[in-house]
């Protein structure tokens, strides 16, 4: 595949252009804020780079699309895709970067940060014993590249953990990998359940309230996607204690609405979705990889199954 | 070695004798808080079981002396031991208890939980790049049991570790062991510094304004003893920025005082020596293995060398 004209758009065009610039590659490249991409330039381009397409998107005579980001549902969730249109995402240190996000959060709950800074305020010395991982039991759904370094995280500092994929097949850091639906009668064994999954039609709405009711006293982490999730069944939940901690860093709506009842509630901690952020740095990298990768005609590990959906 | 009467004193006595009680062990036991303990108590027993020695304590015919908790410094420093008492210590979850302490709170400050705490509050949608583990340097002072956890959760989680110890020896989990004294003109290229050491004459008052000249922008980590660190050195390195972060379990006093200057400052985590609490039942099942094995002439992996103090 030539690839010789490619559009770099979205929030983080201004930094790619200057790095891009200094790597001097024999190409033709635009780079815009994504609300300046016109026709002509859609028209122009083999190649299109951006965190998600902009609202004017079409296929034109694109030969590849680059997510910078790691989920491509804004590509393909409710759309459709042009099949000889190559899609490929970035995949760099998410796994790394989401799994230390869940533990950092599991562990300021386990060490009790919160009592502990509250008696600090009273200069109060009041000793209790903080929870450790090796008597957590943690259900990671989706056991794909993230979900497995999650895994590998929590199991390698003591942690049981299970898995749930489409497949049900084992994979490395689970000591059991569930067919989804099948682990709904093993809920509420689990004290953290962490959601990696990305958005596709098997995982809309997957959280609902048939899978609350199924938990007791859990800790919820949502890496994923936050239509994932039902936000009524999750704020019932919360409400009821099925749910004893949520930890959300995806919504359904981004940012997150001001009148979201989520924002005042006890036993919720909001992240603006950065557990798994690309730096300029990483997708830079990732991006000149694939390119170089392409212009070899080289096998590509980070290219989408546009029909599964990631 | 024979031991047929155990005097079990201290804050944990009460629980102590119910689980041992139902035990059934053909000994005599008496169970006592550490201020109740007679003369009479000590000239009965065989065996002292204790997190420390009452103030009144002295050897008459104790064979075995055994520590309810990891350090032995309120039995061996400062203090003459009698040669032929065997004394052994608490060896249990210590290492990941005080690994997932340190973890929990480094953590904490690379995801930026309470930037984000603030933000949520405020709702504010205003995403920032947490910080990685690899990309951070540890030291750790003390490569035995307890420092090699700790160096193993941070190494399988990326991070680049180094240990300091009397001898330099490399140990597991450690890419470099310096000896102590000269891990100094390192210093300056770790950002992360945890004490595990033992108090004994080596470590007293070890980490003294000479040291904390030295780094810049560190988070300086205290799971060892208090009376390692001369506090005044370590509030003036906190105002100066050498430190940018102290995470503090032990004190040179504990409680600690109400005057101290470290409850009022900024950038100071202070917890009540909970980074290696002795549960009950951990208590409980190392004193009775240590119990057994010295019943059976078995080899005791927790024996102290009182000589060198740990």
């Amino acid at each position: 595949m030539e690839i010789n004209r490619i559009l770099v758009a979205g929030t983080i065009y201004n930094e790619m252009e200057k790095r891009i610039d200094s790597e001097q590659l024999e190409k033709s490249f635009r780079f815009m804020d994504s609300k300046a991409v016109t026709e002509e330039d859609l028209e122009w381009a083999d190649a299109f780079i951006s965190f998600e397409p902009p609202e004017n998107f079409d296929f034109y005579n694109l030969k590849w699309v680059h997510s910078l980001g790691a989920g491509v549902d804004r590509y393909l969730f409710n759309r459709k895709w042009k099949e000889d249109v190559l899609l490929t995402r970035t995949i760099c240190s998410f796994g790394e970067r989401i799994s230390q996000y869940c533990l950092s959060y599991v562990l300021k709950d386990l060490q009790h940060h919160d009592t502990f800074e509250q008696v600090t305020r009273q200069k109060e010395w009041n000793p209790i014993a903080p929870g450790l991982l090796s008597e957590q039991k943690v259900l990671v759904y989706g056991t794909g590249e993230i979900g497995q370094e999650v895994g590998r995280a929590f199991s390698t500092l003591g942690a049981k953990v299970s898995g749930v994929s489409l497949s049900g097949h084992p994979k490395p850091h689970f000591e059991e990998v569930y067919k989804v639906t099948n682990e709904k009668n093993q809920l509420h064994n689990f004290d953290i359940i962490i959601n990696t999954l990305p958005l596709t039609e098997n995982t809309y709405q997957l959280f609902n309230h048939d899978f609350f009711t199924k938990i007791k006293d859990t800790i919820f982490i949502n890496v994923g996607r936050g239509r994932s999730v039902i936000q009524e069944a999750l704020v019932g939940a919360i409400q009821n204690k099925q749910v004893r901690l949520a930890v959300l860093d995806v919504f359904a709506e981004e940012p997150l609405p001001e009148d979201s009842p989520l924002w005042q509630m006890q036993n919720v901690i909001i992240t603006p979705h950065i557990s798994a952020v690309t730096t300029v740095d990483e997708g830079l990298e990732c991006f000149l990889e694939t390119l170089h990768n392409i212009d070899q005609g080289k096998p590509l590990h980070n290219q989408v199954d546009t029909r599964k959906g990631y």
